[in-house]
């Protein structure tokens, strides 16, 4: 049989801080937000009402704000990625680390992206749109545009929301199509896109060529 | 002068329900939900409280709901378009009209789309979903298909969901750029990730073919 964690073992203040904060995203994922309760949380975890407390004095809102925080830091992570070598691949890198969260965090994911759900909803709306913003803020970057104009800013934008949208149907669909077609399909249609900006807007037009010189 | 609308005339319950609801779409666009009273709709709307109780004796989550139920009602009207003539036409007629509303309705929209924010949100979020759901369901009608292939489908909802964010970003942008260019630049992103996906399904090839076919 396979070695079990032992019920009783003393976590770290870390530790079980992180415990909480995954019994807590997986709850709001699966629950409308006021259906959910410290005590489920405490349940969840396996552990006393008043040490939930005693980890978010703040209770539900600030046990929840945490939640999206931590994934929302561990998802800009997957973004991080050296600025050298081909474009695509550099892409191509990054997205295999967010399906991988994606696919990971599942419940927890599909929480954080419907994060302004909560009574006090501007801030978490604003924890869900920073990963947005980091997100288009990194592409721009590998791209080595500083000042871009409206237009690939608003390309770039609206295909970061479609990929959102994709993983949320790829949770729904049982992970079809499978990972490496999605990321696949995923970059050719960021390259399709920009490619359609391109006939409008000459700062998209030298971005398509850079992508194509580099990558072909 | 142009005449205005005399201060004092008694609206019919119609159109009384409708300023309502319009006061409460416009200040739930502005300001979280939280910090939107009952008092500040009967102000905005130049009535009493106690006559916005007698139109919606479910207080704020009831108005926050009416308000949505009419702004998605009216926004799928947009979708309505006849099955005949060239298709991509039918897209850009539809979403000339979609737009129109976006321009029109401009805070209230923008309240629709962050729709899941009140305290109760499984049913708002339920309303705004099934925009979007009609939306992919007269897209796939147009084209003729019945029984979607996941990856066909996928992409739809992709699109639409990217749709969404450049409504939103075009709002926030002072409505740059121009209507008409917007509407045809999206109606090129439609071809072009249908393209993309064409390449890996079959069905999306037909569409691809088929759209190509009408509106060469």
């Amino acid at each position: 049989m396979a070695p079990t964690t032992p019920a009783y073992r003393r976590l770290s203040v870390e530790e079980r801080r992180t415990q909480l904060l995954t019994a807590a995203l997986t709850l709001f994922a699966n629950r409308a937000p006021e259906d959910v309760s410290l005590d489920d949380v405490a349940e969840a975890a396996g552990v006393s009402r008043p040490l939930v407390y005693r980890y978010f004095p703040g209770g539900k809102q600030q046990l929840y704000e945490a939640a999206l925080r931590s994934a929302a830091e561990e998802l800009e992570q997957c973004f991080d990625e050296p600025r050298q070598g081909p474009l695509l691949p550099r892409l191509r890198r990054a997205l295999d680390r967010y399906l991988a969260f994606v696919d990971q965090h599942d419940a927890g994911f599909s929480a954080l992206l419907q994060g302004g759900s909560v009574v006090e909803t501007s801030r978490t709306t604003a924890i869900v749109d920073g990963v947005r913003r980091a997100a288009a803020d990194h592409i721009l970057r590998h791209l080595d545009i500083t000042e871009p104009t409206p237009r690939l800013r608003m390309t770039v934008r609206m295909w970061i929301t479609a990929v959102e949208a994709a993983s949320l149907i790829w949770l729904d669909e049982n992970k079809q199509p499978p990972v490496d077609e999605l990321r696949d399909w995923l970059v050719e249609q960021f390259v399709a896109v920009l490619s359609v900006t391109a006939a409008r807007d000459p700062q998209t037009a030298s971005v398509v060529q850079a992508l194509a010189s580099t990558d072909a």
